[in-house]
């Protein structure tokens, strides 16, 4: 494929250090070659493939100096899009990258759009669909875990999966063909039968242990929305500072590095944990009574985790009652805190709302019960498996969709060969299976789906 | 020198494309090389200099992949620290990105204070104080020009001038020596009087020179404080506006930029106005009003440029009069708004009350006027001269100080010279303004200086 020659910001906007804007394209090494001029002169054209060049930017017309630069030359097919990419690292001021960008765009090269130079890998050939989509999870990733499963599957792990319950429908439905083609066995219809119903059993259990790991995988991906609620006094606040001192907001141990960005973002035992209206529950105490109860169910509908809180010293009132109405049917962990002081709650009647609920005793005061709650927190999504490294999970709502559109094809085909259908109409449920799990990896897929995906990629990837 | 292994984060947090985690010192290669696993297998010992190599970060002990990264290898004494470096090129998320870094800091590098790279690079000898001062301008710069002069001063143009007056100086002291040395001539006092007040004369007109430029180039360094002050009503906000869209909030004009790091600064003209109390404007009308006439007088206090606004067709009230008084001495350009209405206002009394300051009028309403108003802003600190791209601006309040120093130093000699003032007096001035100027390039200059001079850097650089 050929296209014209993008340029954008890859490093975050701000001050910094170092910037880079990236050129891809054709043109990319003659542009930056135009408005380079190295110490000895030489010109960039010339040089080796995955080699680094110190020198200025000049603005050509008037020899004026731009900035002073480090040029990577990187020759496709061996680079990030497959096609020839320069990297022009600046110094991280924003008049600075701005202007040795503007300066690019003078010279010919295009603004790249949101995830065009990983579109360009994709539509290269270099990485499939899933791999692509994987390098945004990566760069949006909240913890380890999350960044190890984007990882997993930027490397092709998921990709192979998928390809290789793609070749087993293939395979079966080649053999089909040739049954078919060639009927000098008596049993022809029951060989078929028997194949589609082998076959299709086996990529339905695969898909059904990808499906199993979907809700840990969309956990780790984009985060657990945590709700604390409870009446006045109770200690949400003590929970709050307690999750987030415990476990530090995420990846903050680093000196020099922002809070704000991710502060919401608390991580338990490799749990993401978006803590919804932190803000809200800081300031007020009370995030129920605060927004009323109708809104407060909205708020809560939207939660993937209730922590709600009860007091060990005071009686059980109507008011926790009704919150635990309003989450009912709901992931629920329930905290009797304020164990340091002589209890007055009747843990029965505790136990009776509680019903299946976890319920974890603590002093927040005296930091007692903390590992508990975050053991039961970390066992309610993971169940111990979070450790294990070797699963491929998957945590992209399009991979769940599609991955749950062909369980369904292959099941229609299963029950259908259970009934005697024709073989014909069985091919086509098989047929629909293979092409839905092509369009995960992207091997049919429509063109406005893609530009659709790639939008939401940030700018100079 | 040798110094130990540094290591940081050298691009701005945040979600990017591409990260920069950077290494210097003896054992960056080594580090490095340590966690690296290429395609091929080769080692980053092996690899020739200022080359870059796709690859995958691995965990030492455990074989786990850590990040698919680009490494660029730089070995000294040809990279920005004169050390060998390591810039290790990962995806842009925070997690990523951290942990590359601790990676690398679990190999045996040392997280590097802010600035300690550029701090290198001057320790090292490859560029002197002034210079290393400029890469944290160019960073910070608000506007083209701005950078330009950063620019320049880090390309050495600064370090030039003070070294020929270095040199002027020290050839002049050395003349004295054998002056005194060989007293074979009757006259060689007069002929020393003779040097030093010739030599002096011209080194006092160059540092004049120069300081000629500190207020253009600490306003281009640091931007014009400006506060916009008038009745209510009088359309300071819409000035406001006008100033912000017609000039646009600096370098926001490429989609995909945060407005928000800097939308307080406005270029007019190449002169980044800085609007103090912007949002106070914004919301309450009346920032004398508001905070009162004692504390309105200490913020204006701190103002380079006051736009105080009248209405053409109201009367001049004793209100505008007390802001004529509380702004008197400074730097006032005052702006007759409305002028599309009925004339109401007593100009000759407008007159009286601004005295030599400028007098604008606008319809800001009709978008008139606001092209005269920024030629007055530009031309009443700049006088035409900012656009002599070949004048070497002193913009940092250290190199002013010392300069200023030097120059009295040099005309406390020249005094001393008129004066029939013993030789070694003289010679004492003249030694103590070489200093002095040598203190701007870090020839002489203390450790703690520089500690504190590089720990204002942003980290990574």
């Amino acid at each position: 494929m050929e296209f014209d020659t993008i340029t954008a910001i890859s490093t975050p906007l701000g001050e910094g250090a170092i910037a880079i804007v990236r050129i891809s394209g054709d043109e990319a090494i003659e542009i930056a070659d135009g408005i380079f001029k190295g110490p000895g002169g030489k010109g960039l054209l010339e040089v080796n493939s995955h080699t680094i060049h110190y020198g200025h930017l000049i603005q050509p017309k008037t020899g004026e100096i731009i900035e002073e630069v480090m040029v990577s030359v990187m020759k496709g097919p061996k680079t990030f899009t497959r096609e020839d990419v320069v990297e022009i690292n600046c110094h991280g001021g924003i008049v600075s990258v701005n202007r040795v960008l503007q300066l690019i765009l003078s010279q010919g090269a295009r603004l790249a759009e949101p995830g065009e130079f990983t579109k360009r890998a994709f539509l290269n050939g270099r990485i499939d669909l899933s791999q692509a989509e994987a390098v945004m999870d990566l760069i949006r990733a909240k913890t380890d875990k999350a960044m190890n499963v984007a990882l997993g599957q930027m490397e092709g792990r998921l990709s192979k999966l998928i390809q290789s319950l793609r070749q087993e429908i293939l395979q079966t439905l080649a053999q089909v063909e040739v049954n078919i083609d060639y009927p000098e066995y008596d049993d022809v219809e029951e060989m078929t039968h028997r194949l589609f119903l082998e076959k299709g059993s086996f990529v339905k259990t695969e898909i059904e242990k990808l499906l199993h790991t979907a809700q840990q995988g969309k956990i780790l991906r984009d985060g657990l929305a945590t709700v604390i609620i409870g009446r006045p006094n109770v200690g949400k606040s003590s929970l709050l500072n307690s999750l987030v001192h415990e476990n530090k907001a995420i990846v903050t141990d680093i000196p020099g590095t922002t809070r704000d960005v991710i502060e919401e973002y608390v991580n338990v035992r490799g749990v993401p944990l978006k803590l919804v209206d932190t803000a809200g529950i800081r300031e007020t105490e009370d995030i129920v009574e605060r927004i009323g109860v109708e809104r407060s169910r909205a708020v809560l509908k939207e939660a993937d985790l209730i922590l709600l809180v009860l007091n060990y010293s005071d009686e059980f009132t109507p008011e926790d009652e009704k919150l635990f109405q309003a989450v009912e049917g709901m992931d629920v962990i329930v905290i009797i805190n304020k164990t340091d002081l002589p209890q007055k709650i009747d843990m029965a009647k505790v136990k009776a709302y509680a019903a299946s609920h976890k319920i974890v005793s603590t002093s927040l005061l005296e930091d007692q019960g903390v590992d508990e709650l975050e053991e039961a927190i970390a066992s309610l999504f993971f169940e111990g498996a979070l450790e294990t490294g070797d699963l491929t999970y998957v945590s992209n709502a399009r991979h769940i969709a599609l991955l749950g559109q062909a369980l369904q094809s292959i099941s229609d085909a299963i029950e259908a060969i259970e009934m005697g259908t024709p073989i014909d109409l069985v091919q086509i449920d098989f047929t629909k299976a293979w092409e839905l799990l092509g369009e995960i990896i992207g091997e049919s897929v429509q063109d406005n789906l893609i530009n659709q995906l790639f939008s939401q990629f940030c700018l100079g990837k």
